[in-house]
């Protein structure tokens, strides 16, 4: 499976989520760590889909083209072992 | 201003995002607590128009007229301070 924590660097989750996902760069973003791993995924997957188009959407749909399913799951867990 | 502690109390929030917004219901449902005030306060107005109606926001959009924006911020300003 993808590692997560790479990912979470490779894929630029860091630049605006912060190194913990706890320090958004903005205050208008979410903080996400520890966030329930079915939600995030979902999340993801509807912000790359089109589905969730609110708010700040918009920043992370051009980045969600770097993930795949598989890679938005893993990301997902390990978002929710930031606890 | 209103008491957002209360008004967690008062407009339902408790019954799905859980007596400290750190476990909700279902995981599908986010975790809320700690979350920042200014994407919380975003969210639930814009899960409120309609503006984001993904996933599980159909959940939130039964409850979300029994809030005003003041009681909104409010809420939000009390989700910021569960860390």
């Amino acid at each position: 499976a993808p590692d997560g924590a790479k990912l979470y660097v490779e894929k630029t989750c860091v630049a605006c989520h912060g190194p913990k996902g706890d320090k958004p760069l903005l205050p208008s973003y979410p903080r996400i760590a520890g966030q329930n791993a079915a939600y995030a995924e979902q999340q993801m997957k509807d912000i790359k889909s089109g589905a969730r188009n609110n708010g700040q959407a918009v920043a992370m749909q051009g980045v969600m083209h770097l993930v795949d399913d598989e890679e938005i799951k893993a990301l997902a867990v390990y978002l929710e072992s930031l606890r």
